[in-house]
């Protein structure tokens, strides 16, 4: 699939809820009224329909073909834990389905595939329609066993070996691209790249991508200049060391494989009189306000948009319940939110933090 | 309720997962061969049995109660979003309702009430046992409108101003107490208090924790030494210079109201030349490892012990939908983790962040 149409191809538009929210009655309600079963008051089913037709609400044949969903219900498995990128990605997902009154179970397996079993066949025995698979870590794990094959199984941000299945991942590689491109725009031509553990999938996509922007660009990769360690500040710290200690030639940029290795690299710059972005420009990946909004200066960040990741996903499960056949590796485009610690004439943030 | 008593009264024992793993079946499966229902092979039957009997497994009268059960679920309900202080509830909660074999549904309102009432609507529509309403603040919400007021509804890291409702809550007044007599105890007198907004409960909370192990060492609360501000490393940093700059007697230590503040202040602290611990001691509030493990030197800090409030609101919740009722705020204990801002010879952290 073309990751760059993705976005593109679900415009938002009315849903069964906001034709509810209108006539100021439930969900249920509204759409028995727009399917003309159910016991309604007149009154309440011209209400309904009146706010359907002010809001250019169309049911389409996707929405009416999920009678084919058993209990209106799916489960979410996360294989490790919760953590903060699975958050937005759960929480968007849960209102697209909650658009079409579909409920979602949650369960958490931690990385230990008995409880994983047991999960399974728990949800199993609620006759959930669909299945969303998802973990913190971005490796290839092995496929979920379901009986028979007959219900939608979707991994997301988390992918599987087995090449029946539907994954749904960011665009690390390009998401790279964006953030190196507009340091080389920015006129700078020795980019180090600072990154996590080369054993994630993630680490050697987003390198890809560094080398991409650099290849295309004509400048070549510096020796010494891709750097792996930890997902951690200290390494961020640790890495500028490295880098520029006792160097006649120093990086004129870094970027970095997520915000708190960034930040690390940024306090470091700092703390060596070194100025961000005027001698130093830095990137970070993952937009994570706790990191960048807190660095001194803010950090130009790569965003992975995993509230549409989550979005998405929810409309594949969608299709894939009403039986549409879905499978492969979709990759959803990233994006760049720049502050100063690239770009100084970047609009400072606003508002406070928590 | 008493706080204190909470944890001990749940002592860690074989449950039916626990049974179902050592057998090698399902929960289900192990369910009906020691309640002597269901259709299973004798060999599957003495093996459960078996295994029920090796690790000391007694169904209590609780879970034998539990038929009061419709459908084994549960419905979580967030009124804003889900935060990093909800992941861990959330996630103990799961598991110990898993263990009972009782299944989650998540929704999230994002302080929307009419998405609130379609949730709830949906959930009803399920034939939920139960209802566990949270939120990222700790402000006082309005009752949920449960029909008939026939279904147990617990409130966790929430709170309602019904009384009849079962409000559980971290010890944000003891855990202050905690973390002022920590510096007291290492011989710090003139110790300020910088906190998040004066409208948080828990700033209230707080506040008086610190004032009550003060009045009880015999210290005076030091005019001016009690700030409040956003809950920021930003407000960190500018609360130690408002509270440092151009002063003749400065603080010895400094307890903060999370970590976000306690790490600005450290930052602020360092670059104006203080040591600390040395100079000036400093405490946090959260035990969020993102800030704690980052910070120069590592945070000690208040921890919520958030999973033992999922772990507990899911008891409670279990004995509620078996029938007993339960009713007022009940405040569980936090506990103090010691790192280097407030002993050097603490232990030094190990690992890396992620």
């Amino acid at each position: 699939m073309d990751s760059d149409g993705s976005q593109g191809s679900y415009p938002e538009r009315a849903t069964i809820r906001d034709v509810a929210r209108a006539a100021g009655v439930s969900i249920g309600t509204a759409s028995k009224a727009l399917n003309g079963n159910g016991r309604l008051k007149q009154e309440t089913r011209e209400k309904v329909v009146a706010a359907a037709q002010a809001l250019g609400f169309r049911p389409n044949a996707m929405a009416q073909s999920l009678h084919r969903a058993k209990s209106m219900t799916v489960g979410i498995l996360t294989t490790d834990s919760f953590g903060r990128f699975i958050f937005p990605i759960v929480e968007a997902l849960e209102e697209r389905l909650a658009e079409h009154g579909i409920a979602v179970f949650m369960c958490n397996a931690t990385d230990d595939p008995v409880r994983e079993k047991q999960h399974l066949d728990q949800l199993l025995g609620k006759r959930i329609d669909g299945l969303l698979v998802t973990a913190r870590r971005m490796d290839t794990r092995p496929a979920i066993a379901v009986p028979g094959k007959s219900m939608p199984v979707i991994y997301v941000f988390s992918q599987t070996d087995d090449p029946d299945a539907l994954c749904l991942l960011p665009d690390d590689q390009g998401g790279a691209v964006l953030g190196v491109e507009h340091l080389i725009s920015l006129g700078r031509k020795r980019i180090a790249h600072i990154s996590g553990p080369a054993s994630f999938a993630a680490v050697v996509l987003r390198h890809q991508g560094y080398a991409d922007a650099l290849a295309k660009a004509g400048l070549p990769e510096i020796d010494g200049y891709y750097r792996n360690g930890e997902w951690s500040e200290a390494w961020g710290r640790e890495a500028v060391a490295e880098l520029f200690d006792g160097k006649a030639e120093i990086p004129d940029a870094l970027f970095c494989g997520n915000d708190q290795i960034a930040r690390g690299a940024t306090d470091a710059l700092r703390e060596r009189g070194l100025r961000v972005p005027e001698d130093v420009a830095v990137v970070g990946f993952d937009n994570w306000d706790v990191m960048t909004l807190a660095a001194r200066p803010p950090l130009s960040s790569v965003d992975m948009n995993l509230r549409e990741l989550g979005r998405v996903a929810g409309e594949r499960l969608i299709a894939m319940i009403a039986g549409e056949r879905l499978r492969g590796v979709e990759r959803l485009p990233c994006s760049l939110v720049v502050r100063q610690s690239s770009d100084p004439t970047s609009a400072k943030p606003s508002g406070g933090l928590q």
